[in-house]
């Protein structure tokens, strides 16, 4: 029989990319080696052990005993959603402390659930002030949630939870926290901050490809996600059927995508092999090397120093700069991706992520090479080899 | 610094297995070296050409000019309730035609959506009655949705689908199919059969890990989810927003699981390849094999002749053999994995998947041969070498 030519060509697809926007960051080599294994079944015990063992390591990167970890089969935003879906009821108040692109998401979510939703928005660029929650907590007698957003991918801010956990604590209320990019590349401390429900995604710090979300909920939460009144509004994101799943039973569910679990698998060993301490040192002492050359160039950070994320650093867009041009010339000419500006910030800011696998010296130093090479001829004067030169200075230093 | 020493093990993680369960089946090995390929960003221009082609491909294989065919970020199950979620409103009234396990689930997230669903069970092992969908729909001035599943895993019955489209159209409803087992291995004829929104997965016979699932969207649907009067209950599922990501403005909805969409785009090249009339032949021979042999060991099977799927054989289990015991032993002794009994079959029958790469004279002749040994030993008199002589004599025949 005669076929139809294939509308598409052979490999290679994906091209080489230097990978420093907000996700995805680079995947390890041996987590794209794991994935690539043979299928097995969801319910094999071998299977089960699998994720018995996932669910083990990712308790050591989320610092818990007390919560039950757990993958669910989708991105972070499915975190996200699975644990507003969950944990809130129609009519429940939740407050959302938020701060960048990503509460506005929380609230459409919540709104879906037919939550009454409080969205606290304060400046970009700083983290979330307390005091607000403090505020807003005095004029409700019952608040079901609050939820807040670690690291701030919109904005590269890290938010202090600290405060905002003894305030929900003392108002009754649970505890929500993203942590789709601080897990991995910051300590997510869930029992001592006492976060009810925690999640994250395997494509930023966590070296495994996009897909997977993976999560903590406290046993209160799982109390509360036990004894709804309603059934939560998805039957796909719904953490009791998925905890069956996960939990002692094995209840069946949906079929895991087992390539990705066991790829997760292979991502925490290196992980836990690094040492969060040394993976964090790394992390701190490649988005300073970034941070001394784009200051060598003249450009200026968003965020003060006090406040800085480690993986994803915003720089403000020189004034008369093409935005697009730039990114579309590192993307042409250099196989570099940086990120754009979200929301309040698109058009502002350049956002350049060093997550994970992709935080390396060489990735910074290629970067700021490649601007010294795009800047000049879009209008901005630079000292050809300053940026590169002050980033190898820190390198050295630290 | 010194670590703790990590709580899981080296490789190998996933022995070999045989998988002749209801998915996943085995992935070609040309999916999980593209699978293996460097990350990319989600709105890279290289990236969107692979979506493009992805598109291009799903059309070919679900038929289809008119439909938007796209990948939601969620196995089969998340294909199922995005059309539920996304199509209808509270208050909707969606019929659901099923006669094995997964018209529950559908059910389940009809109810959640606030739909009045009419759940319309037959008998198991059969199809679907379309007389009972015409005296359905006499009761109703207004009828949104009919849902039906082409092929069900749970009974092994292949469903056709003409009837219950005419009477659907003839309604003004919309026609909602599951063809998670039926695409890839039994020809889903979408535009001829009028689909509005059909959903698959990757994992049975797209010879690809679990994880994604590729829809089919029509005009009409696409229509309905534009002019709702209220958002769908799901924003991860949200199909409108997946639309606008896929669709010709790329607009960011969530981080894509890259490295699984350029997994399934090879999966799709090696089924045109191959060619569906070829594909189709293979897992009707390899089945009729199967067959061949159960009938020889005396084992009776449940469907009869003109409604068997290819894709999976469920057969009584003999009266006094233990189920969870033969199938522990074809697990471990012989590596294979056969999938057990769904809701009324529970305990009853065993389910035989030949899908996608799966499907293969030598997996055929391997359980077989397995059955002959294990049978005996489980208390079934059994004459050795006549399931494999018989399945060996189908082959030569076809």
């Amino acid at each position: 029989m005669a076929h139809d030519p294939l509308p598409v060509s052979e490999v290679p697809v994906v091209p080489p990319r230097i990978l420093l926007g907000p996700g995805p960051s680079d995947a390890n080599p041996r987590v794209l080696q794991a994935m690539s294994g043979p299928m097995i079944g969801y319910l094999d015990p071998d299977f089960v052990k699998v994720m018995e063992e996932v669910s083990e390591l990712l308790s050591r990167v989320f610092n818990t005993e007390e919560s039950l970890t757990m993958v669910l089969s989708g991105t972070g935003s499915a975190g996200m959603e699975a644990g507003l879906s969950s944990l809130l009821e129609p009519g429940d108040t939740v407050i959302l402390c938020v701060c960048g692109f990503f509460g506005r998401r929380m609230a459409d979510m919540a709104e879906r659930v037919g939550a009454n939703v409080v969205l606290l928005q304060s400046e970009w660029g700083r983290p979330f002030p307390p005091e607000m929650l403090e505020a807003e907590l005095k004029k409700h007698d019952m608040v079901k949630m609050v939820a807040t957003v670690h690291a701030e991918t919109s904005t590269g801010v890290l938010q202090p939870l600290e405060e905002i956990s003894r305030l929900t604590k003392e108002h009754g209320a649970l505890l929500m926290v993203d942590a789709v990019t601080s897990l991995g590349g910051t300590e997510v401390r869930v029992d001592d901050i006492g976060i009810d429900y925690c999640y994250s995604a395997t494509q930023k710090c966590l070296a495994a490809p996009p897909g997977l979300s993976p999560v903590a909920m406290s046993p209160r939460a799982i109390e509360v996600v036990a004894s709804r009144n309603t059934k939560p509004s998805s039957w796909y994101l719904d953490l009791a059927l998925i905890a069956n799943y996960w939990g002692g039973d094995h209840v069946y569910h949906h079929t895991a995508p087992v390539s990705n679990i066991v790829g997760l698998r292979e991502g925490l060993r290196v992980i836990l092999e690094e040492g969060m301490g040394p993976r964090i040192a790394r992390h701190n002492r490649n988005s300073a090397a970034l941070r001394a050359g784009l200051e060598a160039l003249g450009l200026q950070l968003v965020v003060s120093p006090e406040h800085r994320l480690d993986q994803i650093t915003p720089v403000w867009i020189p004034e008369g700069i093409d935005d697009q041009a730039v990114r579309a010339s590192l993307l042409r000419d250099h196989h570099i991706e940086i990120g754009r500006g979200l929301g309040d910030f698109a058009g502002k800011v350049w956002r350049i992520g060093l997550m994970g696998d992709s935080s390396k010296s060489e990735y910074v130093l290629a970067l700021l090479s490649a601007l010294e090479s795009i800047l000049p001829s879009a209008g901005y004067e630079v000292a050809v080899g300053s940026g590169v030169g002050a980033a190898s200075k820190s390198l050295a230093e630290l």
